[in-house]
């Protein structure tokens, strides 16, 4: 990080908190008590209140979406690309709402969090949250900062399909819900990564069955390994081609089992450091999130059905090489949308990234998310 | 299994056992002093001893290609769907022998054989061993064989690239390679996938740096995670959908963590079965031996130039959902061959399998390997 921070960043941002004390029902057919959420904000909220945007994160993300908590910071929120003065999502024009979702493991309520009712970490008790209920929790935080009507929801992946929840759960209460690399629900062979995922960390031995925070300890090898091979889903082949080819570390063959090949150790640094940031339990819930979101299963599985309560304009971008979330998944939306005949845009940009692209500074990404946002900024049709 | 045997099978089999006392200088640097083969043998070796073909097995595959050992056995060998009377590799009029490589894990000198230098199994101590190696064993199995000369070397996936390896480097010793659902070489992904696979084992508590039989340990729940993770990589998106769907094994949701999706069910039970019949060991050893398979290497990345000393005739085969190894792999061999100008025929087999279609009843795949199998038989050029 640079002394002086970049002229085109929200610059330095604080968390903040907000507690709520009225019980939520969860789609499980459990019910959080109370719980807190914690959120940032970026850009001022104009005086009619008609231009806060709300963005949800997906698996491994959190509120911090932009700007930097300190000085010493080094890196970034994780949506820096297109957060600040200038870009996309410009905090000259919008007041930018993100939170860091129930379950998760950054502040607002989760399984790192203490059970009121055994006064310990919930741990493997935390109820297993959908999309919906986010939606939910996150239409309570709008209610309690004064936002009546999102100017947009926006997300990309996960966060995409809240969006899209968003659109059918509250239809009056967002203008716009833009869609990035998302799908109408996983695949067989997703959900096929998930489980290998969540067996990785649930086999751990010292997972114990999710206890782990009591034993003092971490599933370190079992979630170092579903971020290794969540990392593998989120680039393309050709991506990795580009950042690793077949590139040995030592520059000849070990004949060993340590790290030899560039990617391999890419992927063991990526694993190792995501064990000290992030919660295996949470981890757990998130990749569950993913699995059940399937918002057509409540209308025989027709989508367009699904999306026929919706009253917002949508926005639906997908990149050429996402072969974690491919643009036909995004394609099924949009013609989901245009059968209902709702106003969709769809931009499938040309990108060699892979699933990460929605993260990417791609210009052809960068120009076409920036003029639907110049659109939804100004009201126009 | 039925009390008779199929008429198109090639019926009961035993396996033998080769032992070979020269030692075997590997890529690695090390030699061993001896080792065995274990090998199945189909149909007659005819009086001029021309219609030998050789199997060349797969990561977890083995010698017993075809048949049955016994009356009992309730699966034929791993190659059944091909190799028989009548069947592209038709035993009634081909001399067929699969071995399994050394590094294996069912009867030919591997890690869980005894180190006659220490009187201890191998374990992690058997060297890595190379495409190369194996085909270099294979060649004098063939030598204690009494065959000269190959009709065909045979292989899909691994399998295949150890018939490029044969064509390069025993040019006069073979006159067919026949490259199924192959590449080249890895692509960064393909090594990661395998990196995932390597550290799920290695991290596994019960792997002990590989000595886990002393231990009287195995590493179940990497080695099952191993292969979970790679029976994802072997079928298509589009097969795991049309074999699973979304389909739920109690038909609505659990909100847990115990197995939910059926694809969920199918790959638990894929891991925890294979754990009962393969060494983890010898799995290491096999993606390391996938991983370092590059024979352009040598020749400044040109594997034109690679395969230039190759006089055998080719036929590279692939599948339009093969995700693993897809067809665009297998046509930059066929590129290298053309540009080296060597007699190559090349078949895009449509299927909706993935990489696990080369052992698949594909109508079109079975009539395609009969036509050039035939044309072997005939001598034809």
């Amino acid at each position: 990080m640079p002394d002086t921070l970049p002229p085109d960043s929200v610059g330095l941002v604080t968390p903040q908190k907000m507690v709520f004390d009225e019980p939520l029902a969860l789609d499980c057919g459990r019910t959080l008590p109370s719980y807190e959420l914690v959120y940032e904000t970026y850009g001022e909220l104009n005086a009619d209140r008609s231009n806060a945007v709300l963005i949800c994160h997906a698996l491994s993300g959190n509120h911090h979406a932009a700007g930097y908590h300190s000085l010493e910071d080094r890196k970034p929120g994780w949506w820096e690309t297109c957060i600040g003065p200038g870009k996309p999502i410009d905090t000259d024009h919008f007041h930018v709402v993100c939170l860091n979702n129930l379950g998760g493991c950054h502040g607002s309520t989760g399984p790192m969090s203490i059970n009121p009712e055994t006064g310990k970490p919930y741990g493997p008790d935390f109820p297993i949250v959908t999309v919906r209920d986010w939606v939910r929790s996150q239409a309570r935080l709008a209610e309690r900062l004064g936002i009546e009507q999102w100017a947009a929801v926006i997300g990309g992946s996960l966060g995409g399909m809240q969006a899209l929840q968003w659109a059918i759960d509250f239809p009056e209460r967002l203008r716009h819900a833009v869609v990035i690399a998302a799908a109408p629900k996983l695949s067989a062979q997703n959900i096929g990564f998930n489980e290998v995922a969540r067996q990785a960390i649930m086999s751990d031995p010292d997972f114990h069955d999710g206890h782990y925070y009591e034993h003092h300890t971490i599933p370190r090898r079992g979630l170092a390994l579903a971020r290794m091979l969540g990392h593998i889903t989120y680039l393309s082949d050709e991506a990795m081609r580009a950042k690793f080819g077949r590139e040995l570390r030592e520059g000849k063959l070990s004949f060993g089992f340590d790290v030899e090949f560039q990617v391999e150790s890419y992927l063991r640094y990526q694993g190792q450091s995501f064990v000290e940031k992030f919660d295996a339990n949470t981890y757990l819930l998130m990749t569950k999130a993913l699995d059940y979101f399937d918002p057509a299963a409540d209308y025989d599985n027709d989508l367009a059905r699904a999306v026929d309560r919706a009253r917002a304009e949508f926005m639906i971008m997908s990149f050429t090489s996402d072969w974690r979330f491919a643009p036909s998944r995004s394609r099924e939306i949009v013609k989901a949308l245009v059968d209902s005949r709702k106003p969709v845009s769809y931009a499938e940009i040309e990108a060699h990234h892979g699933h990460d692209a929605f993260l990417m500074p791609i210009p052809d990404y960068l120009a076409t998310f920036s003029a639907y946002m110049t659109r939804v900024r100004e009201g126009r049709p």
